[in-house]
């Protein structure tokens, strides 16, 4: 699949996680050759989980996979990376991380650049507009999944 | 519970993760004021899991919480946090990081600190041990647990 196509997964399972009740943070892992490995999405509200999140649900649901499998691959998200699922994308190496939004969240891009991965940002308003209307419903789940007590736009390193 | 209570559950959880023939790395999240939040150990042999490592279970163990409750909390952990837990310390604002040992790998160690995290390491040869023997037994699962194709003993940040 293509980018248009790997991304279009991510905002559906944002999309579908919408519809549960939950976080609305979606993700979609490719192989470097355009197989998808896995897909997901935020599971907090669904599973009562803390580490659940859209990159790491796809990285979940990717299963067990050799170091080699990431090389070269793209993890598509809805959202910016909180450092959880930046950090994950960097232990296993992932090469490039296209990410739908970041003027809900802005989480570790500029680390991602820093430990060598290719980040690209769409500024796609179909995924900002599910996450302000999340965040208007219930602003409380949203600050508990980023650690916060209130709204922030921003965790970046200083 | 102090200091030792809390690193004494981990290393126990470490230790069941190697009896179940798993990553023996465990962890235990304490508050503030010494209660046990939650812990629990590597799941990838187990449950196939990609993102249940020691210090991830024992948050995932814990619940879903308000960012409050993480204020002033340890992670303990038997070995060095790979970049996806030093990331979910990092989240979840945990203050302090108490590691087992960090010969058999090193982790997010320099960026946790650059972060505000304290990180104290103890240099406990039972981690230590229980890390050697699972890589002598296991090196594949190993290495594919750090998203590794040969061995290392850093993946600090450059
Ligand atoms: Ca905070
Ligand atoms: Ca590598
Ligand atoms: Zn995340
Ligand atoms: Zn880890």
């Amino acid at each position: 699949m293509d980018d248009q196509q790997g991304f279009a997964i991510a905002v559906d399972e944002a999309k579908i996680g919408y519809a549960e009740g939950g976080v609305p943070i979606g993700a979609a892992l490719v192989s470097r050759d355009g197989k998808l490995l896995g897909r997901g999405h935020n599971m907090r509200v669904q599973n009562g989980s803390a580490i659940h999140h859209g990159e790491t649900a796809a990285l979940e649901n990717s299963g067990r996979l050799p170091a080699s499998a990431y090389k070269g691959a793209t993890m598509f998200t809805t959202l910016s990376p909180c450092d959880m699922c930046t950090g994950a994308c960097i232990l296993y190496g992932i090469s490039r991380v296209v990410i739908g939004e970041n003027k809900s969240f802005l989480g570790g891009e500029a680390y991602l650049k820093q430990r060598g991965v290719e980040v690209v940002v769409l500024d796609n308003k179909e995924c900002q507009g599910l996450m302000e209307s999340f965040i208007k419903e219930k602003p409380e789940v949203w600050n508990e999944d980023i650690g916060e007590e209130a709204r922030v736009y921003s965790k970046e390193a200083k």
